[in-house]
């Protein structure tokens, strides 16, 4: 198939966007086999065509970071607190991550394929492509290993990828209160070495954080996962500055996620590790905190930045990618460009991808369509959708 | 049509939520003709009914205030200050409000129509029955009654009830700099006297702030409104604290909107006007304003609260009705419970409109059945909606 009057941002090469004003995609195979100007178009062609009446064409979109495989909601605690419960009150009456990880123990695996499909939906109608998944609210062997099957059962269920990460280091289970380094071993890595022996394990993550693990902790995760040949990346610097970001870069990770508290050496540590830095407004905005991503430091390093949504269901019950650009720009004061990069380009990156992210010879022919008369307007609109069709592997 | 099973937040009567836990409606000739327990159902009705299997029921939504009829969008302008551009450069590179009046002047009625459907389409797909849509990017006669014209025009398209504001008191054209007394007298009040012989307007609005208009030069356009026997709104303490708000209920108004510089005596003299305050969120978020509304002393006196996108394409190019929910909860701790009656009971009052906003006997039955297990989720969830049907006077 021929795509023609097209305005492209291939996100790749010089241009802003890497714009092609008047251009034209050639789609075969699932694959892109050409794309430039349409006046540069090679002869011979006579298979069909389409006149997109000068729309704009993105690569599809990537959501590089959600927990969208999860039991129960925490809406009754979001009321509570607005009813001005204390926090002690809101644990007393069972909430927290506590009630998530009860709630995913107890659902059945079509259930909670159920409800993840609500959100892969949602991102899929705004042209998402790829989704990543974490585990983490299981925080025993069986269930981590039920929210990976889930995971991967999504693709089955709807044209999008899925890529898998094994969370098992997200929280300490009441089980083994102040027993962390016990959890690590007795559950977290076999729980991992079963997931891969399953097949169900993309890559490996973590929670760096006082309330969570520590950095040492983390390390004998990531360790295990080298053993494995598994690539990692880890919740690091978002609530405080533990060093988990360095940490990350030090395993060669494939991202570093929130880094609301990374500095300037955590920056330059990133940028020699070719990690990417995974931006979450969502959960900055839900918490409300104060302490912005520095962007800026980021931008003079030439560390690649990324936007997602965090979709979970306590810090960030979000389910737009559209929104985490818009907050990216609007809370912390990125391009519109860097936000489009962040949820195409770098997303891939922060996942590994090198067949998607950017619309070239070769990729995947994943991408969308938008009604929406220049780039800057998908990240400028707020709760809007302007996607007009997305294209899946070549089909759609 | 009887519907049954169904938890229903009337919005109405002591209970949170006016909630009935397993209640039943019935729906005849578009009014709602009975609601209540199902047990108490009245005997003898054999008409057709349906089984909602325990969704939620809540008043169809309502947005009271809008800007969706316009011209443009200002995407280029939000992409131009992220790059590091100085207001000045923005001014002199044609940005600001002077371009979406150019725009909107230079528009067809037909392509100002299709403009505002997409936004319309983008609120009815949640639920929303009743949208306030304003002029004031004309700011000449013609411009401002093609406006309204095409907020009339929704009608047409779509099935959802519009109710027009006159705005021409929303920003001094560059024609009239440093005269807007002149403004006022020479086109504002002709064209709301053209407007309202054409039976285009519904209520009339204005903005009173250093950058708009003053209290004096609202006043004459209020009384000007009051001689006609229009109702009156304003855009008032958004800010600064000018006195639009008292200015406001001195005229009896339907609403006080934005109100973030509102203090004490504002609150009081609302409530003894029984005036609403219309909370604006994405106008607060997108300027990354820090003044909040004080929420908190409405609430102390009693002034009823309501919730709008805004929507439009400078302050606030929001479309999401339940984001504005979420928004005014995680920015100024609105309850999900006020939230709801926000968007609903109160913001059918900001209009004038007797007939909707609650589930009860003799209403329009405008309805929204949604997918979640309690009322809160409505407003905890973020880019997500989970609306399952939408019945429009009894229809749908
Ligand atoms: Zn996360
Ligand atoms: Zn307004």
């Amino acid at each position: 198939m021929l795509f023609r009057n097209a305005r492209i941002a291939t996100m790749a090469g010089d241009e802003a966007y890497g714009l092609i004003a008047r251009g034209a995609l050639l789609v075969e195979g699932g694959r892109i086999a050409w794309v430039g100007q349409e006046t540069d178009l090679p002869g011979g062609y006579d298979g069909p065509q389409e006149d997109l009446g000068g729309r704009l064409v993105t690569p599809a979109l990537i959501d590089c970071h959600t927990h969208i495989v999860h039991g129960g909601n925490r809406a009754g605690e979001f009321e509570m607190r607005l009813n001005g419960a204390s926090y002690e009150e809101v644990a007393r009456a069972g909430g927290g991550i506590v009630s998530t990880v009860r709630a995913t123990r107890e659902a059945s695996e079509e259930a909670l394929l159920a409800g993840a499909l609500r959100f892969a939906d949602a991102l899929i109608a705004e042209g998402v492509a790829v989704i990543e998944v974490k585990s983490g609210y299981g925080l025993d062997i069986a269930t981590e290993l039920k929210m990976l099957r889930v995971a991967r059962a999504i693709e089955g269920a709807r044209p999008v990828r899925v890529k898998t990460s094994f969370l098992g280091a997200h929280a300490v289970p009441v089980e083994y209160k102040n027993r962390s380094k016990a959890y690590v071993s007795e559950i977290c890595l076999p729980a991992l070495e079963a997931a891969h022996d399953a097949g169900l394990v993309d890559a490996v993550d973590g929670f760096c954080e006082g309330i969570a693990f520590s950095p040492e902790e983390i390390a004998v995760v990531f360790d295990r996962a080298r053993e494995l040949g598994l690539p990692v990346k880890l919740h690091a610097e978002q609530l405080s500055h533990l060093g988990g970001t360095q940490l990350a870069a030090r395993y060669g990770a494939l991202s570093a996620d929130h880094v609301e508290y990374a500095d300037d050496a955590d920056a330059r540590a990133l940028a020699r590790a070719s990690s990417v830095a995974v931006i979450l407004p969502g959960a900055f905005y839900t918490l409300r905190e104060t302490q912005a991503p520095p962007i800026d430091i980021f931008r003079r390093h030439g560390v690649p930045m990324a936007l997602a949504t965090d979709c979970n269901p306590g810090s960030s019950p979000m389910a737009s990618l559209l929104l985490a650009m818009n907050m990216g720009c609007t809370l912390f004061r990125m391009t519109p460009e860097e936000a489009l990069a962040g949820v195409t380009r770098y997303a891939a990156r922060a996942l590994g991808l090198g067949d998607c992210g950017v619309i070239a010879a070769g990729r995947r022919a994943d991408l969308a369509l938008w009604d929406v008369e220049q780039p800057a307007e998908l990240a400028y609109r707020i709760g809007y959708n302007p996607l007009w069709r997305r294209i899946f592997g070549g089909e759609g």
